[in-house]
């Protein structure tokens, strides 16, 4: 069996670059945080994607995490090529800059962060490429006692088995480093 | 800001390895699909990680899917290391192999994938490792009408902020691939 057996909760996330000096943004599924000092991400773009040929000439990206209010516009920017549509036009998505040129953010997202390529590595039908977190930026009403909240940032995840769905984060079921010590007495 | 801010829905996943010859199991968090075809994934180890040892030595390891029932176990391959304990048996794992030699499955996952080590990529705190996957295991019971059903397989996923908990996934809120079709007339 292949990748299609894979339940993973994938975000779905907004990337941001230029191509051809045009603000651009593209949804991926494949990405994942690759490492914590200097924070890395990673994401997983086909050959012939419009948003490679950005990255290629940039070699910046932004990472725009979406909340459930822009499902509609995020499902878009899958679906369709900046090759043959303005995407930021057509979602009405507000751009704006932060601290590296030609990386546009989306004010709509509450959370953006702005990459510096630090790798690109071919695997195959994706090219995998990894970015260090230069700036990272969250909109203040997503925060409670000044951390990020995910209430209130209300991001989603792509679910691809059985149907290709958006689905919310559910419900809490335990407390991370915390509920395995139990075990330990087992030794 | 640092990675803390990333509200990441990652899933908690059992790496499997052979460490000296026994088998031993890790929870990882920071993992990722990185490629469709041939299908990839990718995890990030610290370096002083016990299971990296294991990987090192035998270029394999295994991606095994939890459901909510192996929380407290999962928990628990994520605060305790292998080099203090055997926690396949703390945990009452019952290990199976499949194609590839050196690379324990656990049958109370849903899931078990084995993975061939293709890239190893030092970035830092972490090692990014990117398996190719050769073989895919999911439960009989977990299947409906021959394809995995996240109902079935109820996953889980780990949510850093604000408090470091495992959550289920939510409720489908839309249909992928479809409801930004809508905006096309915007054009």
């Amino acid at each position: 069996m292949g990748p299609q057996t894979l339940i993973y909760p994938m975000p779905a996330l907004l990337i941001g670059t230029h191509v051809d000096d045009k603000p651009n943004f593209m949804t991926v599924a494949y990405s994942g945080v690759v490492n914590a000092e200097p924070p890395m991400i990673s994401i997983s773009i086909q050959h012939h994607r419009y948003t490679l040929k950005g990255i290629n000439q940039n070699l910046t990206f932004s990472v725009n995490v979406p909340s459930v209010d822009s499902m509609v516009e995020t499902d878009y920017c899958g679906i369709e090529s900046g090759s043959k549509s303005n995407k930021a036009e057509v979602c009405r998505f507000k751009i704006f800059y932060g601290k590296l040129n030609n990386t546009p953010l989306i004010e709509q997202c509450p959370i953006n962060l702005e990459c510096k390529v630090v790798h690109i590595l071919d695997l195959g039908s994706h090219v995998l490429i990894i970015g260090r977190i230069e700036e990272a930026c969250i909109s203040n009403d997503c925060l409670t006692e000044g951390k990020p909240d995910i209430e209130k940032i209300r991001p989603f995840i792509y679910v691809r088995m059985p149907n290709q769905e958006y689905a919310t984060f559910g419900q809490v079921i335990g407390k991370a480093f915390s509920i395995g010590q139990q075990l330990k007495i087992r030794k």
